[in-house]
């Protein structure tokens, strides 16, 4: 179950730091690690710092994008150092661990999501996230390093894994056509979705792309905290659609004016 | 009360680990740290890992032995990375950090005892302590890095000491504005927006009002636990209204032909 846990490091500067988390997730049981444009990997420093933890090193997988580290994934729970302008779904680390335990047990894919060691992740990555997660520190000295918030993290997980195992399953066997449409929408078809959106929004001129403001953050976040299934996802492309054939045939008619 | 807390590293082999040490109880309001013979202190190295940590390093308390260390202490916890022949009282993490909140509000001095990288705490050492701490890391792959494991430590002390003090784990500081935004739509609000949004999904030819199927439902079910704000509510309304207005010029050029 903890399989279907991945930790994602996006635009890591230090390879030792890789190295560390690398250790980190490995002590707690957890094993598949992403890496968005690392700065150096593979990196002999990393190798050093996750000492014994090689495999997890070897097994990484680096890509280009922050998309292309969250296929799969349904739920996205991104780390946060500070307040935004925009309020957000915000987790504490233990229900952060508590969240990823229940969607992986229910075979979800979950991600979670590291930014870079000075930067963060930034406003368009956090808003890829369902949650946001903030490790409550001082606010004097806020600042972990990397590996040890990486380490922390996934201590809750395995808190919560610990805590899941000792009870009964909770999964109840499902019809088959009911399963499939309560099955989550992976991250993939929700930013798929959100594309299809923002255009249909565009096509109807209720957003206009020079002055976006904020909205298509507030329409993720709304959508992104409802755990959309598959079904209710076709539902709403659905609508999308019909309503890009009325705009269009509106369209028509006034180049027809 | 914190400041009742101190950590002691005895006999640190890499000074990266002091340092990394000391970064992390600062990140979690903790300042006091012990060092019993450490091999290489001070050290640039240190100065480097601690990443701005570096009072903690500068009014370090350097001592030869862990008595010394443990000087006031009427609560002391030693990390144990294995089972002991002997058995001990043995604590997680949680049960660690709400221990050593418990005690030092009672203004009793606690000291969190980590051991070397390799070789960890001597039994005579481990019998110095009133309880073990174990954190519970992976049978196979057990040994977290030195800087993680106080990390993690000091996070469950804060844990405790943020619910003791009856503070927020979360921030969740938001604008005046934004709290209002936040405020969730009220069950009449819903009710409005589900009559709209019925009535433009016929507009637009995607609801068949003689064959309504489950649609409605579905879309009930979906925004109703979103919990939506009345923020997100009015972009919803918004939408509909600008679809609406699509959908009645398209009629009209469907009425020219």
């Amino acid at each position: 179950m903890l399989q279907n846990i991945r930790v994602v490091l996006v635009g890591t500067s230090h390879p030792g730091n890789i190295g560390g988390a690398a250790r980190a997730i490995k002590t707690m049981g957890l094993s598949r690690l992403y890496l968005v444009q690392p700065e150096e990997f593979p990196s002999s420093v990393a190798v050093a710092r996750a000492s014994g933890a090689t495999d997890i090193l070897d097994n990484a997988t680096v890509v280009e994008t922050l998309e292309e580290a969250l296929v799969g994934c349904s739920l996205v729970l991104g780390t946060s150092a500070r307040d935004r302008r925009i309020p957000w779904p915000l987790l504490d680390p233990r229900e952060c661990g508590q969240r990823s335990v229940e969607h992986a047990a229910g075979e979800g894919e979950v991600a979670i999501v590291f930014g870079r060691e000075y930067a963060g992740l930034t406003n368009e990555e956090l808003q890829r996230c369902q949650f946001h997660v903030h490790i409550p520190s001082d606010p004097q000295f806020g600042s972990l390093n990397l590996a040890a918030a990486v380490q922390v993290l996934a201590y809750e997980v395995r808190m919560s894994w610990l805590a899941a195992e000792g009870m009964p399953r909770k999964m109840e066997k499902l019809e088959t056509t009911a399963m499939l449409n309560a099955q989550p929408a992976t991250m993939d078809e929700l930013e798929l979705y959100y594309a299809h959106l923002e255009q249909t929004l565009i096509d109807i001129g209720f957003l206009d792309p020079q002055k976006p403001r904020h909205l298509m953050a507030r329409l993720r976040k709304l959508y992104g905290r409802s755990g959309i299934s598959k079904l209710e996802m076709n539902i709403l492309r659905g609508i999308l659609t019909e309503t890009q054939k009325v705009a269009r045939d509106a369209a028509d008619k006034r180049g027809d004016d």
